[in-house]
């Protein structure tokens, strides 16, 4: 999926959720126990019920790898459904965390975006940039596919090496800026955590166009009003983060109702939010 | 496997050496082809020719995850392989480069640890720091197990981040230093490129007693003596990598003899190196 076909997947659907699938299977209906793919048919259910309401999804790898080789198939069938049931029309995220030296972040790449190798067809995955260009650009080889790259996480070890601090700029504010030699806006985003919204401003100086993917909101404490407020653009360039508050609403029968309740009264805001800044 | 193990095992081997299963079902002999899991035989037939030479062995999940549930197929029973067939022999390490917010990190560590849970139960996992204590911490938590945090890598990348100058320290010597507070040498090892061997001599005045691994010698173009010259302790302190100058030595049905002899190769040098530093 190029830019404009993004951000007309935001202008159309006056939102820019995405609902992240952090499936765990102590934590879903206990009905859904008896099929044969738990999981897989959770996620289904979830991005039936809100498929109109979110412009992106993001499967969390470490909640399918726990699972092992039956995990990986729960996580192929998701990524597969999405593509077919919904073409077009969805952002696929793979949140995986990835990078290595390039020889293997080259595999990692086929992993995420060569169906015909693994079975699964993201749109994006994150990617850790700690260990640099050669990382991060055989990603790049695929046309149409994005990189995430992490810059300022909603965690508190955030603090540890990412706010690590030269003469005038932090490491963060390195990755922001050495990164974008590597590509363009129209092939890389940059994960910024809701947690540091005070930090949007002087994150969009170094990237004013930029997609910004923010976890955070929700569970962890992040406020998407702030959020919008020193992150939003004329594109938008944001995509907004929740999965536990949306996937788990409901730990009944009723949780496909519960969670497109909550992804509506997100998108309700989402819309409000881009109305008032004029952007709709 | 425990720090005071781990040294018998070195000691006994009279070895430092891993090997790596960077398997590419495209670089694997002909022959193999054939079988119903060409990857896991083409591991176990290089495992079986080469563990009384190895202390370790490191596949790297890259090569398994771009062939999707099958790859990951493959790589589970190569760790089960290695356990059940050489149990107390040999340190397995999940070269998977993970790191995560403290909940999604949880499941990484099930996933590499829990054999109950993922049917994987691997002795370390390679971690990726950027995201600070609590993306690493959770790892620590399955007793007998090791995280090894990626501080100066091997690769040309390496340059863009990890050499970040504050006033007084780079960027790698903040994470030495800092994640020395989350755990012990007992637990923790740290990945330094061979390709960095002139670094050692600063390095090891941070972490002066643990284990580094250490890739890159060979087809990366590290020394074996270079790295042993400044990295070598009393405990040995180093496990050095090879992967594609010992698993692709041959690339005909004489694959495990050319493997093997490339092992003995790299034992037998190692031998040298720990005689001429008086630790054996």
């Amino acid at each position: 999926m190029n830019r404009t076909e993004l951000i007309n997947l935001v202008f159309s659907k006056k939102s820019f959720l995405c609902i992240g699938l952090d499936t765990d299977i102590s934590k879903i209906p206990s009905h859904l126990h008896e099929l044969e793919d738990p999981v897989f048919e959770f996620n289904k259910a979830i991005i039936d019920a809100t498929h109109d309401l979110a412009i992106a999804y993001k499967p969390n790898f470490a909640f399918y790898e726990c699972y092992g080789t039956s995990g990986w198939q729960s996580l192929t069938k998701t990524i597969q459904y999405i593509k077919t049931a919904y073409p077009g029309q969805i952002f696929a995220i793979a949140d995986a965390k990835r990078g290595d030296i390039g020889n293997t972040s080259q595999q990692y790449a086929r992993a995420m975006f060569d169906p015909a190798s693994s079975g699964m067809d993201f749109d994006a995955v994150t990617v850790a940039p700690y260990m640099g260009e050669d990382s991060v650009k055989p990603f790049l080889s695929y046309p149409g596919k994005w990189i995430i790259v992490l810059a300022l996480t909603s965690n508190k070890g955030a603090e540890d090496f990412q706010f690590f601090q030269s003469r005038d700029h932090r490491l963060f504010e390195q990755v922001l800026s050495r990164s974008q030699t590597w590509c363009t806006n129209a092939n890389m985003m940059y994960v910024v955590g809701a947690t540091q919204a005070e930090m949007l401003t002087d994150i969009r100086k170094i990237v004013p166009d930029h997609f910004l993917l923010v976890p955070g909101v929700g569970a962890q404490g992040g406020s998407l009003q702030e959020v919008a407020k020193y992150g939003l653009t004329r594109d938008c360039g944001l995509i907004v983060n929740s999965s536990r508050n949306i996937i788990y609403a409901s730990h009944g029968e009723d949780f496909t109702v519960k969670a497109r309740e909550e992804a509506a009264s997100m998108q309700m805001e989402m819309e409000l939010v881009m109305k008032k800044a004029g952007i709709i």
